[in-house]
């Protein structure tokens, strides 16, 4: 296909291994941005390309320039109001992100922090480090299993079906709470749906993994955490917005629930942040989906669904914008990183 | 059945739920050492004792004096030489003890110190609190996926086999070397039997969940580290003595490898132990298995096989000394805690 | 909701329960058909309708007086060309079909067929019902197991994917064939992509689960078999014109490879079909999707994504057509039953 | 070792592959008996045997002339009253059978009957060779999924470990009756242990997976029968001691439950007796753990022990006598085949 490249802010070598940028390169007849004026290189290329790689507006005059566009891939992974949607859709462009990239490495990570918490990995060992650890069932007095706990996941997306799957041989009964799924359909999959308010009563781990809209923004509220169980242990993976986070530093600092996030209200969180000095609380400064190899992945599923798109069939690789949801992100990013 | 109970050094509270204490206390016919002397305790009350709970000796002079005897309970769940074992087994009186209990909190912990190790959770938590964390990709260069990765198991005993369990869902492929098991055997669980000099070089995992005997004791040594994978994560979650310490702590130092461990020479480790200042460590003070709810679970799998016993049948729920075995592990403790 | 409902040739009571049919028509406004004039019938009543549920044809000119229209529900099951899927593509009206009812269904008994093949279980219970079974080894010469065997899958969309969940404690190496998925979707999975010919070469049990387009009808064909291992077992479970019935026949005769096949070329076969004598085949007269809880789940689904559509959301419970891959399979019928 | 090697009614060519017996033969120092007066042969050999490979006699008179016998191996499988155990278990020989041989097999095979009968896929053939198979739904109306049904076990030995386990994507409730085990046992395992008749009640599915003793002879009776529900499937896969077969003829023939079974009151069934008459039950004849492969792995795990017990450690691949329940199988075998 004839494709134009214009991958910014991700580097070319981020998502494609020499290997694969060779097969791009030689598959494909790709036109590549390097630096010139953007609106006479999307003039001059928009007519005859197929596919378009990148993060640039392509409003509705940009589009009708391009009568064969079939694909627009954002390789930053994130539905931003950049495109004029409902053209694509109307048109049967495929607008498609490679967000499930993220899924298995943030399902990893939150694993980890969930039995850092549950067992205080990092706690005994800022603690050795200092001097002060306590042994053997000193240190213990407050730590639980997650096998045969209970857990509720909070969004139930590529990122919470990744940390569904790892759950697995933990035998735990699991709770959702997804409005955008019909209970029928989480009861297929083994999963018990509830309402958000019994979800944060009646579980010891709690796992926020859910897209910020403008219905669920600081939903991990006062009221929510006041229903936690003593001790529970909740972990911020998805947004910094879902969350109050004068009411979470409350909670973690007053030693109701312990509290793992990887997500911050504004990034890099200032030095004098009060948050920094809360204890009970495991931070992560926003590197549970920033992976290398995460991003290596958003090229080899770019390849596999350009490939697809040229032999006539449907991109299955990446996600695509869906007219229902698309506009409920527009005012903020989908997905992580 | 007529019991002789004398836990020490496990306390009736830590082994026992108040319930299980009563249904203890009112199915069998329990007699309490409460502190008088020992000899003239056991005299008195092994000649028609059908169970003995505790770690005392019992050497061929005091079973003698016991021909009811069917079962010892070790409580503290390690076979020491305080048995006469030959004796035993020839009576047919089974010695048992539930060190299974540990297995799974093991496990996890095993599991979350090698997610962390991979991730480095533990290293950016602090130093995150120290003001100097890195955000995003900056924090992840060295960060890997267990996801699709491959792992060595040293020692398919209960803890290896919990921690197998666990790894399900990661996809990995899992070499085990275990001088005690066919390789046949090994297959079948589909595990991959190795040697132990491949399974230290093949693997970016490597778990140490192996007793020890004088047979393997300091077998991670200068030598098998050398083989390991530059940044592969080694986990010390067994017995210190399978490890040379001063070599770990060099391969850790070098950036060679990254090491996590629950188990030290002496315990507590000296405040100035070099040790203690080597980076490259996620040091844990020998909490994997010493968690409450696993303590109550000696009890409740005593009681298990009480009453099997008393029924008339082979016990199942705690471990039986055997005549090959236990021999081996009578210069030091078999399992963890 | 305002829904134009004409399930014809389901009935309302094949697929909805009671209180799912009192659930539909209070939740939504419910303008059935009732055997009037149809064309009349749609003309009064798609100015205002929302939904339409049926498979009358909606081509361009009733497309144009719904102007409201959002969903259509085939209760059938198949993307049949009745429908303009263009306009509808166009104007951002969903297509949907729950054909994934029936892959639970044909997946239990695509597993329950091979293990009978595997075993023999059909033949001996026939044998036995004669006086002429063989006991213990005597009959099981040819028997083999599932467990640690290797299985090939041609196409993995709904049924394959059933099927291959249903396969996991039975440690089989399992390949797909399926040109619709990129090879690393496929491992992503954990399942081995191959070319169609390795596919059959290189199995014991081979299971065709595809749809059937214009590009693949007939592709178990007389070389396709030749490719299949001695006494191999091959699975026909989706549709009949995978298959050259006559080299199947053939190949089954002739001792070469065991059949089992749930789809006839004519159905019912007529009752002097020579297809009908073939030894070494495993007859199911169109069994393995038809299950009357199946089709309850049809209108399970279809509740499901009506509410979400409703609420703005995009359907997940049943499946869409898509731009692609509905045009070829224009000319026959997408799923079973 | 010096072993003697007489497996009759086992053939060398059953048990052993070409290169194990090669393997076998090199490595140890075989005796093997060869037609001669067995009297004698053991007389001559038995002093310096430290293994015996076979199912003769070795009551005590033997055993005291084998002063350095260690092992005993059952390659029948099955733990008849021709040894002395207890003196056996007094010296520390080990008596074993590699019984598990057949647990996969069985399992298998009882999986593959359980959803014949659930979608009387068996039937439907015979009626298709007689060309009044029913199509389709017509053919379904007493069908169902084991997929989200309910399971009963009985007996949770290898045979019902085995199926339990390949019953783990189906998402079935499985209830155990196994009153050798303790019900923490069970439930540590997933488990739900109940009582035998709750067990009967309860289930869809109920598989008699139970070894026989004098104690659960004819507990499938006419009260147990009695409470299965209506049209609900009865597996008798491992002993027909279990059953009363004219109750469970009577309940079949009545359409109250359906039932497949793979053992008789007496093998071969005789031509004329009325059970071979009976509708509704699906009938194998003693085919289940019959397998060639299975035999194989006789040799394969006996060789894996012999090893162990060489280098001094406990056998792990076939199962051993035990002191409590060895005696309660004395009078009629304890596992298949």
């Amino acid at each position: 296909m004839r494709v134009i490249y214009d991958p910014e802010p991700r580097s070319t070598a981020e998502i494609l291994s020499p290997q694969e940028e060779r097969l791009f390169r030689s598959r494909h007849e790709v036109i590549e941005w390097q630096g010139e004026d953007r609106d006479a290189f999307y003039a001059a290329h928009l007519p005859e390309a197929e596919a378009v790689i990148g993060q640039q507006p392509m409003d509705r005059e940009r589009l009708d320039r391009a009568p064969k566009l079939r694909v627009i891939v954002n390789v930053e992974t994130n539905f931003l109001p950049n495109i004029d949607y409902e053209e694509c859709f109307r048109r049967g462009i495929h607008v498609i992100a490679p967000g499930g990239v993220f899924a298995l490495p943030v399902a990893e990570m939150a694993l980890g922090m969930a039995i850092s918490l549950a067992r205080n990995i990092h706690g005994e060992h800022a603690a050795f480090l200092r001097g002060q650890e306590r042994w053997l069932f000193a240190g213990n007095r407050e730590s639980e299993l997650l096998s045969g706990s209970t857990v509720g996941i909070i969004g139930y997306g590529d990122l919470g079906r990744a940390l569904h799957a790892l759950l697995a041989p933990f035998r735990v009964r699991v709770q959702v709470f997804d409005p955008w799924l019909p209970e029928g359909y989480l009861r297929r999959m083994g999963l018990e749906p509830v309402p958000f308010e019994r979800l944060m009563a009646e579980n010891r781990f709690v796992f926020v993994m859910a897209a910020i809209t403008t219905e669920n923004a600081g939903m991990i509220g006062r009221e929510a955490l006041a229903r936690m169980q003593q001790g529970a242990n909740l972990l911020l993976m998805s947004r910094a917005a879902a969350a109050d986070f004068d009411a979470l530093a409350e909670a973690a600092a007053a030693g109701r629930i312990r509290v793992a996030t990887d997500v911050f209200p504004v990034e890099p969180l200032p030095q004098d942040d009060p948050l920094r000095r809360v204890p009970g609380i495991l931070f992560s400064p926003h590197r549970a989906g920033a992976l290398t190899q995460a991003l290596r992945e958003i090229g080899t599923r770019m390849l596999e669904d350009l490939d697809l798109i040229e032999r006539g069939l449907p991109p299955v690789s990446c996600r695509r914008a869906e007219r229902e949801t698309v506009a409920r992100f527009r005012s903020m990013p989908v997905s992580k990183s």
